[in-house]
């Protein structure tokens, strides 16, 4: 039986992210690298009814159904990417990766719920190590089921094994201008930058350039150093 | 930062799966229950291009995506649903469920992935232990990352542990009927009856019914005996 349906397929979006991430840049490339970085998912109503979240609470992890809708909608097909993780210059084919210039532009993430919070008779959800860009569109929520999806000795492919993490320093005096924030913040930073979050190409090379990254309300400038990322400077974004 | 978009998410229908579920009735509740029944996923052009599988034979497993497509748009948004696992009475909240009845329609499954079959310069898939009914709209294909999709030890809320599993017996004569299955197929069969598919609230009571379920080309006839699934007859179904 061929299915009938030659449309495109269309489904509301229920909500969104508000995550640590301004910009793409320094994203982490899968979810739970980062797992002091905590983000809100808020709902349009009438999503965020209570409800529809009764029994949430015991799970301890959820999927995240998004739309990436920061990348544009190819008008032709490209079979092939280059995921950063080959160092951007091997090709592999869409389906074998997790970019986001895919057919659907939907992404999986599964990440860690940490706290259901009602405020004002509507529902948002913390949840830890998220992977979204601040403002993401949120398709669907789907409670992690450990015995149906977890397959700890699946074959990974190319991807393994957790990257490798650099070192984070900061400059002199330059921690001292994120006192604004609190210490799971100041954790996520170090967390997000020990990535390396530069197009991979770059990471074997000598590189002095100087990289800026949004993350919370700060511009993060820092620079590579072998093993060690650098953080040089800090600049406060306005609210 | 609020996402812009207040429209609906929409993107292409990639293809379609062919699997032994020709209905609803009988189709196990998650994914991996019934590891015997294999699934073909056929893709549309251009998606069934060889160059976008490149590297996927190194993953031993996938999450599908797909569309819910038997299940009817609700105008109005339904926060509740009753999951079978529960006895198809007690509550839960949407997003605390696996549920079709969500307002996405997206379903999402892990699935092993046994073939990449390459026919007439296109590709298409065979995966074990999928839930989905024959027929049924695939978004998405994205391959599985351990050490970032598998987290064993997750609270699984009210699906902690896989359901428990009837005997599964054929009356004289009746396997007979079967003999153009293959052997996996027919192990396929006895693993989707031992899921005991009645509706839930069914399962404890006094049972005379005769139930009839779509697999392969037959239609099974079956009824309960205590902890038996005693397989009454078979009959073929047209090609």
């Amino acid at each position: 039986m061929q299915s009938n349906l030659s449309t495109d397929f269309s489904c509301p979006i229920i909500g969104y992210i508000k995550s640590p991430f301004a910009d793409k840049f320094a994203v982490p490339r899968q979810s739970g690298l980062a797992p002091s970085a905590i983000s809100q998912i808020c709902f349009y109503k009438p999503y965020s009814d209570p409800k529809a979240f009764i029994a949430l609470e015991g799970f301890s992890h959820l999927h995240l159904i998004f739309f990436f809708d920061k990348i544009e909608k190819e008008e032709t097909f490209r079979a092939m990417v280059r995921p950063p993780r080959l160092g951007g210059n091997q090709h592999v084919g869409v389906f074998a990766s997790r970019s986001p210039f895919r057919p659907s532009r939907i992404g999986l993430s599964v990440v860690e719920l940490v706290e259901i919070k009602k405020h004002d008779g509507e529902i948002s959800l913390f949840v830890s190590g998220a992977d979204l860009v601040d403002g993401t569109p949120i398709l669907d929520i789907k409670p992690y089921i450990p015995f149906v999806d977890a397959k700890p000795y699946a074959k990974g492919g190319f991807a393994t094994e957790k990257p490798p993490l650099k070192q984070v320093i900061f400059k002199e005096g330059v921690r001292l201008k994120l006192k604004s924030l609190n210490t799971r913040e100041l954790k996520a930073i170090e967390e997000i930058l020990a990535q390396d979050p530069r197009p991979a190409y770059k990471a074997g090379t000598e590189d002095v350039k100087l990289y800026r990254a949004q993350l919370y309300n700060f511009e993060i400038v820092f620079s590579f150093h072998g093993d060690t990322v650098l953080v040089e400077d800090v600049l406060q974004l306005k609210a």
